[in-house]
């Protein structure tokens, strides 16, 4: 029997497809340093734990399929912090922001669909879009302008009769943009012109650098039938195994169909959503030093990027992640040999290549993602690990 | 902007649509028997809870998107039990059957893909193909022959050039049919000579009454590579609120290609698989016992059923539902007159209407799917309740 082309045409997530590399060279001993996956290493507020613990049922029962009305209210008074009012069926809760976006796409494209993003994105995209027949039509955000999006006639012009969204992600992974004001109402403008939803994954709100405002799209009020949030626990409380994800949307009639998935899959795990439920209490000086230790990690990656020769990158302003370009023909090639043929002082370094983050074929190539979720020191020396590493690996191929 | 047409195509879930009268009845004080859902109320086995205590990381980290390798090899040792040999890279871990099933479509069937189901069916397989645009062809199957299959003839005239798949659960959800080995080896037989996967949606297997013998698919070994293997421990560990599945198969083509889709969701809930996997050390009597209590209440509610007149239904021999035909017109319209007009004793029932079992139009409109997890007692009197509002409503219709 023959698989479905699209799962063969599907990509292993480029985060994730170099871990048995890594995986084999723990095995030898090696100490490598995860620049590949934005997993945090914060602690977890102790807030969650103490939710798991308000389970005191002797069965463990399906949740509501929206979501279990502890959660829903919760995320309700958070968004209230944020400016933002939802009512309790303008919400559903999803296991984790993966399922927001699938279902999102599910409950706005049929097959063969289109929606726009910009590249290089969240590769996930890609990969969910496929899954249920929807086609990405990108456009390119560059490397050396910081990734800030192009003149509104660009995007127009990959408007067809197909297209059903744009979506992006603000801030902005892989690439730590944050989108100003400007950019968001111009995202606006085009998608109320053209009576398209704006699908705008916001999970790393709290993650917003250097003093700038942040803008959700829900700040545009005249377009809030349009937009359909994405949103997820696992970045800002660093609760990524927690898989406590959200769509919500002022369009009531698209939460209201979307019910219809939430019901298909029954819930999302009971015990999990008590402890996210619980996270609305963890206190305010938890972002605040959150957010100065990773600003601290931001200019410590930048810093030590700008000093290896032929790296081209803009600073970023927001979530813990950066897109460098690297004096290289193949970021994959070059990610696999740290792996395999390289080490300093018996550690290397994992990184995510960034072709996987563009839909462009031969774009990124030379790029790589790296993910800043390391204490200052390990940070440093794997960001040291890599500039030798890139040295090796350079005098290599002449 | 418009909705997608798949989503408005889409029902809501037959056992979960009446929910909202349901509130409204609790709401008044009137007491609600639960028929009309697969949520069993026998105690989760204790192991569940110690296991959630092994996790020990401040940090609520990522789980391996195939799933922990504890719970991957407490599910091999599980299987050996029903002497199925499974390898590491043999399984995947998901988010409940229900993603495992959403996974199998994908990586099996394109877009207008066809596969073949016997109906009444488990009716979220309908939710997850038109998700995916995948196209469901059912054939029939008889309350009067006990939902038993129809001859070969007649399920290989449903076999087009787009057909990828044979998909069925045993035992059955929702007509508790347990398969008998010459039914299985004709399914495998047919998938042999059409070259068509064979999903087996086994999570009933313990749900086996009246000493017989249960056939998994799996036991066909000539046709191990069509096996694509549907698990869950929810019904089996009276877990469902903890979302753990598993997609499995001999084919390892499969399940690496699969391996792309659980990237993209990046991995299933940490907590709940330590949870699951320290649950191969349930004690077996603990089966014996879920068994034999399950196996009493069926008799209890065939019992209740065959006393009533007009209703037509064979005693099933598996899971913990019974789909029975009524004297009605529209069990849509009677499930909702016992939860908004109808009380016995300031009690009344909630049952699921069989039409959303149903993929061609107009049957099982005079069917309910009974879901048997109650205690005795409740049972009892809810058998009663139902008997009671049986003849009322057709007093009423006269």
């Amino acid at each position: 029997m023959e698989l479905s082309r699209r799962i063969l045409n599907m990509g292993f997530s480029p985060i994730r497809k170099l871990a048995p590399y890594g995986d084999a060279a723990k095995n030898k001993g090696i100490k490598v340093y995860h620049l590949n996956i934005g997993q945090p290493d914060i602690e977890t507020p102790k807030e969650f734990t103490d939710g798991l613990n308000n389970y005191d049922d002797k069965v463990l029962k399906y949740a509501q399929s929206q979501g279990i009305p502890d959660l829903i209210r919760s995320f309700i008074s958070y968004y209230k912090q944020w400016n933002i009012d939802f009512q309790e069926d303008e919400l559903l809760v999803t296991n984790g922001g993966s399922e927001a976006v699938s279902f999102a796409l599910t409950a706005i494209c049929d097959i063969n669909d289109e929606i726009i993003v910009p590249e290089p994105f969240y590769t996930n995209y890609a990969g969910f879009a496929e899954g249920v027949g929807v086609k990405i039509v990108p456009f390119i955000t560059k490397a050396e302008e910081g990734f800030h999006l192009p003149s509104r006639d660009i995007i127009e012009r990959k408007i067809t009769n197909k297209t059903r969204a744009i979506m992006l992600s603000n801030p902005g992974n892989p690439t730590g943009v944050i989108y100003t004001k400007a950019e968001i109402r111009m995202i606006a403008d085009i998608c109320k012109s053209h009576n398209l939803f704006l699908i705008s994954d916001e999970v790393y709100r709290e993650f917003v650098y250097d003093g700038l405002e942040y803008t959700s799209a829900l700040y545009m009020e005249d377009v809030k039938d349009n937009v359909v949030l994405i949103d997820s626990i696992s970045k800002r409380y660093s609760a990524c195994g927690a898989r406590i994800g959200l769509i919500a949307s002022k369009n009531k009639a698209l939460i209201n169909q979307t019910l219809k998935l939430c019901q298909a899959r029954l819930c999302v795990a009971t015990i999990e959503q008590l402890g996210a439920a619980n996270l609305i209490n963890t206190p305010k000086e938890y972002f605040d030093k959150v957010k100065n230790e990773y600003e601290e990690r931001r200019n410590l990656v930048y810093n030590k990027l700008s000093k290896i020769d032929g790296v081209v990158c803009e600073k970023p302003n927001g979530a813990f992640y950066i897109i460098a370009k690297l004096p290289i023909k193949s970021s994959d090639d070059f990610a696999k040999w740290m792996l395999t043929d390289f080490t300093h002082n018996n550690a290397t370094v994992m990184v995510a290549p960034a072709s996987g983050f563009y839909a462009t074929d031969g774009l990124g190539e030379d790029e790589i993602r790296i993910s800043y979720c390391l204490n200052t020191e390990d940070l440093s020396n794997a960001m040291d690990i890599l500039s030798l590493a890139l040295n090796k690996y350079l005098e290599k191929e002449i």
